[in-house]
């Protein structure tokens, strides 16, 4: 080495001395990188903070955000914080008290970082050596309904939660703490911690599901923070584990990893996200799992871009994010698909995170930053001073929900949801594979909204999340013995027998396949699907089609649900729409007192109101719903059943909705036609109160031809046109060319399906 | 006379011959009056019209109001008009073309004289003379249901509505069209129309109901139009009948007007309009009734000042606009008293007049021009212009809703409405006479809205007024059987029959009384008031009391109902709280299926779902409704029943809404006392998934005195406070001083009521 001059000399000697006192406070084990100060390195980075700090005051969105953050904060610094012995179920003090204490360390460690006001580090250090103090005197938690039971609260997956935010706290003011005060955290809490919810709780840690995901995130997160190689290991492949019982299910009975299988942080996004970026247990989960998925993945290529951790199955975290956002309705609001809670929406804070992530990582897609700029906020880091940069530049575009078929399965062969939009409904179709242990019962069933209101409903879950009132804001038993059921969903039910006769067992084998999806002319789209393992020996074939006429504002929907089958059955196709009933154009005798529909699979749970006996025709159903007027049309033949059912029966704490639905039930049946159409057709407005375009404007419906080849109907409006639309049932071949002669009328045509206006 | 040049002598000249050419033309009956050309003079006047023309484009509300009326009309001038042969019921077609025709023709005169443009004057006359030809060919409408038919229209009510607007049209275009033209409007039309709703029809038009002030305003504005003061006459003061049979009945029950009594326009204001404004039949009809009230007022005080029509009654037009704003909730939807749809709010078309006839006429009160630009509209009249005015010169003061109380009675002394604002909260509680034919019989009812939400609901009225598909759009069967009887609100029911016997005669006899209304302390704001009539033999006081601690965020709500009687009955109080149950305090048994609760007064329309036993002590549910966490805490004796009953039984076609409540019962008890509180102490997130203060801030309640004298109840708060609110029972005298001892403490006041903080 050449020594230039004395200034140089003495840096020379000032960073020798520094190295050899290092060398000697530091520990063993502890890696070189540490030496060098590459924190923080997570989620901000050190040059995001000095872009951040040199950008503050003139990108709003941030500088909101921030001021919130600070005010929430600083506010709580003020009242003081609490670690309190573990004792209850989400809802209970101790539980919401510690998961408020991991989201104020997570945000109080980004304030300490971009506003560097001592303050906010001394609080998260203040905080973690109360948690380092604690945690060594913790027995597993006190409440034993989970699995896998956590030490901070009653299971694993919020113990994960807390490591995950945590995580990034300890990040932003490691460099803040002494070599010893790091020690102690990591020795006394972070390791045993992350020990506990991987190597103690293999049975959580070593499966493909959101709990998994959380948990490899969490070890992966505090690993990166640690620079601990050996955690970061056990977080992307899974822990070893011997004496491993392949039979043990979870609380929602779904399967813990089989021996063998690809465990750990990839095998997570390897196996439920479908090449699309559908997740297979549904967008309410994909949200949930989407915040660890994210973040993790961010940490990961920030600290260890090798990885290439975006660009892995093809990109299939970033395309999650495009494939979340159209799984919403016009308010954002995620669908019902599998286990879900309403109202759930892309407001949710993960979703900020996603979104940011999504725009930073994604390539800057100028649709996110209107999504952010709804969300009126943005993660205080790298990520998010993209995106306000972004909004400030003026770059967002609106993000534009077109009809979509989003894949399921590892390699987008196991079925697919169905998403047809036209005008403001928006039409869910799902053909998917089972989705976990979070799926239901619900094969080719389909939801209905209309601009962001439910009209044609799921339930969703039995389960009241996070309050306390009710089974500790847990998964209620009506979510087995109702929600996931058959009958609770708007698909048809063989014999009183929920699909796959139940089983979590038989349905995750199977899925549905796709067979039409079609939506290059907005005025007519079509989605077709087959569902042939949930009754063995039956087959079904649902076409739903959306079809917009130039006479009537609004688009309507055509519905064929085709069923054939080597035995005669009993048929049911429940129709949940919500609202109030208008009138009907059949007459039913209403009970005196309702009666319990049934004995199990979810007819226990529905009191039979009222019923009537169709002949060959059309029923239809007229009702009001957020001031619109609706009309069901179905096409019935002689002696079919119709039965207004109403939830609510066997729930004897009233932990089920009382909604309503109309049954069609056709009887000792071996191959079953079900057609309807549903418009939404006018309004209706209590302020003056006027009715506009009340009824129907649909004139009759009318199967023309049903083979083994070939489906067709005929819809005649009341404006005196009239239209047939045929489905090939058995080629969906989009060059094969059809011939069919209907009522001495020959029509010709390529591809699975045609719409022929007549007159 | 002295002519002083050429030009004068030629002026005079024209007006001589001017004066013999009309000489010559005038029909005889024809008055000087029209030869002066007074027209517009109803709600435009000519100096009305200069000055809007010099305004337009720089009075943003009125000009964005005129943009949006002449689109309309243009586009129904371009796609031209039909005048049907009556034939439906409200919601078909032919009533709500004339419907539309009439509110057309209002709008099309304004914009003639507004915009000066004939098209809109050619549009009125072709419609008048299609209604013109039509009319006198026609019979009596054929739909049949009313006690009153009309000819455009199955009742005169709504041919009253017709009359109303069309005067105005007619007013508009007087001077555009010939002498000979208005001649035969006149003569086939509007004489022989005004004659149908008043000679023909005097059970129609000598009433005192919102029926005959539409009749009475429709002939007083044609009258005004026509300047005919024989039907001017008659629509102030009635018309004269033989024979009239007293005991006529109209469809809702009420009674025509007894021979001898008040008639005609003056008589409606007189009788149903207390000293306060409050109009007996309650917001829902005042409303209705508030356009022709004031439309009418306004045309009478442009055309003939000297009735001094806005002093009449010390002002009560004027202030019945200010109480009819103050009787909504934090929306702007009208409390629900008597028959009331829900939803119907100060943003229904007839309230834009009313608030801008009451700023016009009523002093300029700033407030309502808040109002007016909530409503964002104004009519397009010399009232609509000043609020513009007023609005562009930045007056407008936000309306401020306090707590008030609005006596009932012509002279105010029939009981009254008191509403208690606190925080959030809004409590109506009734205490009024019956409300004429509009009435319900729940005396001593009351409910509870949150920010604009019902919390704790009043029924309303069983009626989708105007949807064809639900009885014609008229009122169902099921609001006499199920929505006016006692059961149906939250009030007492004795012995399973409603007050009054459900009878009319009865009930209009009689009205609740006053007993204390004081609001000046925001914290604790009490309404007390008492019925001795509703079931001969016992006595009912309620004292409803809003108290906000230090202690808590949100005010909650302290509810004594007192019951006196001379024989021992079985007493309900129902609760219909809105949401989903929670959790209670008590066991409760569900019933496997439900059963019907009673047989008649209402009872045969609830169903009982499930029911409990109590003990001496409390009751509490908690439910969630709308986001947020309420709860209902009741003071329960030994042997008290509680039944969750649901609204639908004996509802053949699904009329009622499946709404919930939970009735508290005592059997065979003479005296009894119903204690409550109901609180609203937290929120929920479907978003975030925050539960925030899931659980009720009360401890416990209990009664700790109850004598003829004074009643007396403790709260005991989670935060250890505890405090007793004492009523007396018999004094209501603000200056008295009281003296009581409770569990050997003495507590000394001055006053009807007592709050005491113990600790």
């Amino acid at each position: 080495m050449r020594i230039k001059n004395s200034a140089g000399i003495k840096l020379v000697i000032i960073a020798i001395l520094l190295v050899i006192i290092s060398c000697e406070k530091k520990p063993e084990g502890v890696s070189e990188s540490k030496l060098t100060s590459n924190h923080p390195s997570l989620i901000l980075t050190k040059q995001g903070v000095k872009d951040i700090r040199a950008n503050l005051g003139s990108i709003p969105i941030f500088d909101k955000t921030l001021a919130a953050t600070k005010k929430e904060v600083d506010a709580e610094i003020e009242n003081g914080f609490d670690v309190p012995v573990p004792k209850d179920y989400s809802g209970g003090y101790t539980h919401e008290t510690h998961k408020k204490n991991y989201v104020l360390m997570q945000k109080a460690g980004a304030l300490y970082q971009i506003l560097n006001d001592e303050k906010y580090a001394e609080f998260v250090k203040d905080m973690l050596f109360e948690y380092a103090k604690l945690y060594p005197t913790l027995p597993v938690h006190p409440k034993t309904r989970s699995y896998a039971r956590g030490k901070l609260f009653w299971q694993c997956l919020n113990d994960s939660n807390w490591l995950v935010y945590t995580s990034q706290a300890y990040d932003c003011i490691y460099d803040f703490l002494s070599e010893e005060e790091r020690t102690t955290l990591e020795t006394d809490l972070f390791k045993p911690f992350a020990d506990h919810i991987s190597k103690d709780n293999p049975q959580f840690f070593n499966r493909v599901h959101n709990h998994a995901t959380w948990g490899n995130s969490a070890v992966g997160m505090i690993a990166l923070a640690m620079d601990d190689d050996e955690l970061l290991d056990r977080a992307l492949n899974g822990v070893e584990v011997d004496n491993f019982n392949p039979d043990v299910k979870d609380n929602d009975g779904g399967y813990i990893r089989k021996d063998g299988q690809e465990i750990g942080f990839f095998a997570n996004i390897n196996e439920p996200f479908s090449p699309d970026g559908y997740f297979t247990e549904g967008p309410y989960y994909q949200r949930y799992a989407s915040y660890p998925f994210l973040i993790f993945a961010q940490a990961l290529q920030n600290k260890k871009p090798d990885y290439k951790v975006f660009e892995y199955k093809d990109g299939v975290l970033l395309k999650s994010v495009n494939a979340l956002l159209n799984l919403s309705n016009a308010n954002g609001e995620f669908f019902l698909l599998n286990d879900a809670q309403k109202g759930m929406s892309y407001f949710n804070a993960s979703l900020i995170s996603t979104v940011d992530i999504g725009y930073h990582f994604g390539g800057n897609n100028p649709e996110l930053l209107s999504i952010a700029e709804m969300q009126d906020e943005v993660t205080l880091d790298d990520a998010g001073l993209a995106v306000a940069l972004g909004i400030k530049e003026g770059k967002a575009k609106p993000f534009d929900k077109k009809s979509i078929e989003l894949s399921d399965g590892a390699n987008g062969d196991e079925g697919a949801v169905g998403i047809l939009r036209s005008g403001d409904l928006e039409l869910v179709f799902k053909y998917t594979a089972h989705g976990l242990s979070h799926g239901h019962y619900d094969k080719l069933s389909f939801a209905l909204f209309e601009d962001g209101d439910e009209v044609v409903q799921d339930y969703g879950m039995a389960r009241f999340v996070n309050i306390e009132q009710k089974g500790g804001g847990n998964y209620l038993k009506e979510n087995t013995t109702w929600a996931k059921q058959t009958i609770a969903h708007n698909t048809i039910v063989q014999n009183e027998k929920s699909q796959f006769n139940g089983k979590y067992d038989i349905g995750s084998k199977h899925h549905s396949n796709k067979y039409v999806f079609s939506v290059t002319n907005e005025n007519l789209q079509v989605a077709s699907a087959k569902e042939e393992n949930a009754y063995p020996g039956t087959k079904l074939h649902r076409t739903m089609v959306t079809i917009k006429d130039d006479y009537y504002d609004t688009p309507y929907i055509l519905d064929i649900m085709r069923v054939t089958s080597e035995s005669a059955n009993q048929y049911d196709l429940p129709f949940y729409f919500l609202g109030h009933i208008m009138k009907t154009n059949f007459e039913y005798s209403k009970l005196t007192t309702p009666e319990v529909l049934g004995k199990s699979d979810g007819y226990q749970h529905l009191y039979k109101e009222a019923s009537a006996t169709a002949n060959e025709g059309t029923v239809s159903l007229n009702w009001l719903q957020n001031n619109k007027f609706y009309t069901y049309t179905a096409i019935t033949n002689y002696n079919n059943e119709l039965i207004f059912g109403k939830i609510g029966a066997n729930d004897p704490e009233f932990n089920l909705r009382n909604e309503q639905t109309l049954i069609l039930r056709k009887k000792n049946t071996k191959d079953a036609l079900f057609v309807s159409t549903i418009e939404s057709h006018g309004t209706y407005s209590p302020v003056s109160e006027l009715a506009v375009n009340a009824y129907s404007n649909i004139e009759n419906i009318e199967v023309v031809h049903n083979s083994k080849e070939y489906t067709a109907i005929q819809i005649d409006t009341k404006n005196n046109t009239s239209k047939v639309f045929i489905i090939s049932n058995e080629n969906n071949d989009k060059d094969a060319a059809h011939k069919l002669s209907i009522k001495n009328k020959e029509y010709t045509w390529k591809g699975p399906y045609k719409l022929i206006y007549n007159k």
